[in-house]
């Protein structure tokens, strides 16, 4: 099947995102032949959905040359964008169980050299826990905010922080939480104007649309819409 | 179909609850008949779900024997029960458009003696109405939640407040919250131990539940128990 | 239901937005109420999903406060915000039949001040629609996108656009297109990363999830978040 | 992950529940650091969903500081409260395939020390069955009422019995019984006024809905409104 | 849209059925000619699903010409078959809301002259009403039982009585009830071994499975079988 | 979890059907326990949905007394009761692949002494198949259809065959045919009248359906009314 | 609105299809305003889901510009193209129900001057009636079949025929039927190979896709290949 | 199950579609004995969904005759039909994880020497892939195009191509685009005229469709209609 991969070298210039490997139902050695056409031409890479197993298969030489992290299932293939400036980003998660998820989004906001703050554990079951975070959190533009279950944590955010939120639902619950509708309808339906929604566990998309705001207030952003 | 009414007389003395007619998709000719026998047998009703074009074509003298509540759509045929000692039981709704349910059970907690307070309009949008009404709210060893859309409500209180609490959804909202499953699964799958859940708009259930609770803990309830 | 109502006056100055009230469903004694409120106080409002028929039958006094839009079914009671700086924001739409979306859309912005760029019926079915408006398009930093039944604007527009990215699926369509659920799982689904979605029909929030964005890279955001 | 577990300690002062650790999903390591934390901090737990492989690989010194029942998945770490008074909860299951579910009630009862009656196998597809532990139902103020597929038994008990009534949906049967929907959407319609519902399985849960009821008409319910 | 009506002659021969006109969505003007045509070819037809305002609105000639019972919305267009022997089929419904599809089954069976018994508001939320009424129902080798909501009747019953069980949903309820998806789901989860399920609201339908099965045994049933 | 384990020694007397032993998801230690305490009584038991690797697990001297199927997963424990008289039942299938559903039907027939014909592979698809078996399938009083996917045997034959139809939907199929919904749905919905359905993959239940039809119209079936 | 319409002129250039205008949820005026764009530009156009009352309230000059037909709702505003050679298209209907759609598949052709024979009322239930018009379906390489409910048409066609096979589910029906879903998963789900299934009740859609393949084979179809 | 297998030998006759084995489900030893009963007539056959692990653990005699390809799984049996004249159908398909389905479509229609053309990852979101090849596609009289996700592809080129176009959803994708349900309501929902859909992964049924519609056109086509 080599003849099917077509990496996409012009996104980069066009919308400033790097080709982004889903590794998730590839096989190592499909992945093994993505990761020689990019080292042919010396892109970076970012791999995401990757399983520790997938990982530890993969020849020597790959493994070596990717900086894994097993929690978000991220590797990135390629030294990944210098950081720069502030964080400008939070991304806030409601439970231990979700962090499979933001930390994608901070993985992927890395990836780009996008600083960012991970504020960990502050479902409103508890919220005094999320209050103790709030001035933090206010300082930044934009905040990513994961959840799972009742997805109550956006709502309450939203209703005490003014900027950009992007909300993410995640698949962790059972009964009906279980695959994580039960959240990205509550999310979808806060009562709060204004809160935006990705598809359930897509950390790597809310981190994406983060970048696109960031970017399109920066100078960072001016020089894709030129060059493409 | 006279013959098909069958008055569940026992029901009173059983669980202490009188028959309630859920009027939605009856005629008027059909509510007629059975506020007829009611009538022969000097029996009191619960009138759920009566429109106000329903209660208005009833014949003059069933309508003057109504107590009518237009936002609830109930009615008490017969005397209500004697309102008996302080309030143990707070109903408490997120937006006024909840209200058509939490009315349902405050009339119904109302029809059968039970002293209530309602709540209103304190969604955790705005965090700091339910802040304002906690201590009220800590007092009832029974709590009744009312809320749609993302139903954030219970979860936040239940996090707060230790006691009994039941968990209305409402079919208040758009596109995914439209007919109340976003606030029904996100009620179900609250991150906070213990919240109970009653069916979409089904405020006069949760009364019930709440009597239920009440009376197994107080001498009232002792009665039917012994005489069913 | 008079002791219902509780406008949000916090709201603005805490979060930049005033109270919109929704309108359906709602009785015209109902929003005539809350209309007089807000006029004793001297508070603007803005009125989503006023329907023609509830507009109609307002008291006259009311309909002449109330700048009303019929496609959008949206009412500015008081004076909108006066315009602020060049267009921004841009909202695309892919057929005539969603325009009562993207309208609302673009009201809610206007209501706030907030210049904006209709561009309509330029959905991919005829691509050379969408390519004729892409420099237009490419020089605003956020773009909302309206689409119905199979929603494949947002995806190709976000593969030619590097900016923020918000997408409103609508309820247009019949069989599986009906009610929007297709519009909606195909926007969270899209292949092109960062489109950030909003609930069925939504163009309020949508608004709303620009005018985060806008302001929080803006002189006019911190003011809120320093007075709240 | 280590920095992403913060043990919820005020919990047990607030609402008078301790953390309760839902272990699937969470890796051996995952769930041994967080007794880790708990044995420094001389904490309680109660761990939920531990299956009996993740029982066996934890390390030799937990799993003997581990009280574990293999059937509702459950295990205590700490002891558990001391047993108080008579049993005011009874816990009634229609099938024997639903034990794992009115266990994991059973146990989380004897966790904070609430004696209760566990009474199996009662379906309603052979009445008498429930119709010879019906008097010792009645005694108890709070029944747990436990069923899959149809999920009759509530209905039935609900006519009998005028006492609180909180009713678990379990995931049991094949078809459209898959997974619990069957059972859930039978026990919220139920023809019965007041059973109230939790989330498919959730055993740990409805112990909590009932250890709200009973506390909340208790001395020991008191405590933890004063302290918190 | 004359021609395209082609009334099937051949089905009484083959399966002992008559055409049976399914009203509901039908204008007047088609059911009108239908009728005309049955007329011709002194063809009984029986109408289902037919309004009272379209049953109102036909010709006076047709409407003499047809035995009309507005609760089923039910139609005998010609005599229906003379009754023949003992009644072999009871048909059995858990509330008076649910007598709508209850009846058009009684309605059915009458058309084809096979005597029945109805019996009516037996729901198991009030358990002796059923019990009360068992002797009747365990008489007859063929129950058809028509319930909404939970649905529990069909299993306590089919616990009791060994015979054919044909079971009926109806789209009685609200919430998650609402439309009949929990009851048929209900019914084709039950415990009960054996018992088998119509469409919701069917009554008709459930009808035809039980003269299958009575003819099936008969000797009425033989004569269709030898001449098709 | 012994004493969990109640047998319903009296259902056989009161509805002619013994203890059918549901497998899939118990231990092989729990089915092991069941049935050592059946051989203490002397009970003949019917397992169901028993795989191949429960079986091959069970203690060697309870496989020598079961009369294990692998295709059905059943298993006969005790014998079966006689064969009384000429087959009364034909179980028809469309594909092979839903071969696993007819056989539990054909054998729970077996098992309770109902002489049956297996008619396999007739799906409409290759409609001169049905055809060809036409005559014999006529001969019944009691027909069994199984077929999964668009499941339009069912229809067909009910247009063809006057006698008492009971139909399974299967779980066979991918796409949205996967889980049988498809099939399901498509049975419930039958242009044909009197198709009665039975839940996805339930041969057990259909062959219990068509005892109750054949014991309802024989000797056989008054024995067991008169002793319960 | 006038400004949202813009009429997609190069269509017929391109694929050979005339702008279609449907009609559903448009006002009156709106479809007015469209005509005379249309009629300035003397442009035909194709009208879909233009209901009975609509049609009647236009004004009259474009009443009489449009060949209305009420059963398919569609509307030939301009003369419909010449009719071309022989018909090579069937459109099959499985009962009379399902008109509106076939009729509206067969008026699309018919404006694209394709000529087409309809059949109707030949579902399977009543099996000979579509043998008896087997041979005449088999001369058309292309056939349209329409079916709700079971729709069990396209797989016993789909065996019998080896052309080009466009299924169309219908939402005729009630219960599960409702909406059309069922019919929709049957045909997605056929055994027989090579059916193709276009969305519930798009009768102009299949149209479409007939026209799609009788060109892409006929020298008609090569003219818009060149030209676009 | 011997006896269960019936090889649909008539099928090649009257359709041109060998029988085609589906793998998924059937065990080794059942693949295993169609293959001999094949191999004794002498017929070919077609194997799909046939697993890797499956295709190994055949015995050597069988895996030799088998012409295996993996990442469609599909295998040979016995030689395909030689290669008639050019290219007439090209199989595009969005991403490199679509290609499983796309390929079986390829396969298919090689098997019956179907020439065809494969143009693999074109999706829209880097629309210049698509529009590089179009001169390429727009040759085709037939277009399969298989898509996963929000399955925008469709909608693009089929603005674009005036030719047959078969439309193949795939199951790839997390959250609501799991199991490919959003790609099939997308492709129903396409806002271009014509578009026909298969079951969602049904790259064969997709190839049968297409053989269908080019055989209509061709000599090869008359064969099967005269010989049946």
């Amino acid at each position: 099947m080599d003849q099917d991969i077509t990496l996409d070298l012009q996104r980069a210039a066009r919308l400033g995102f790097d080709e982004a490997i889903y590794c998730s139902g590839k096989t190592v050695g499909h992945i093994s032949r993505i990761l020689d056409q990019a080292q042919d031409k010396a892109l970076p890479l970012l791999l995401t959905r990757l399983h520790q197993t997938q990982f530890t298969e993969l020849p020597e030489h790959h493994r070596r040359a990717i900086d894994f992290e097993p929690v978000s299932r991220t590797g990135f293939f390629g030294a990944p964008r210098p950081l720069q400036g502030e964080p400008r980003i939070a991304v806030v998660t409601a439970g231990t169980s979700d962090v499979f998820v933001s930390r994608e989004a901070a993985r992927t906001l890395r990836y780009y050299g996008m600083p960012n703050v991970e504020i960990t554990d502050v479902g409103v079951a508890g919220l005094w826990r999320l209050l103790a975070r709030l001035d933090e959190i206010r300082h930044m533009p934009v905040v990513i905010v994961v959840a799972g279950m009742d997805a109550a944590l956006p709502t309450v955010l939203g209703g005490l922080y003014p900027g950009a939120l992007i909300a993410v639902p995640t698949s962790v619950g059972y009964g009906v939480a279980s695959g994580g509708q039960a959240a990205l309808h509550s999310m979808l339906s806060s009562c709060v104007p204004g809160v935006a929604v990705m598809n359930i566990d897509n950390g790597y998309g809310a981190a994406c649309a983060a970048l696109r705001i960031v970017r399109a207030f920066s100078q960072q952003a001016e020089a894709p819409k030129k060059s493409s």
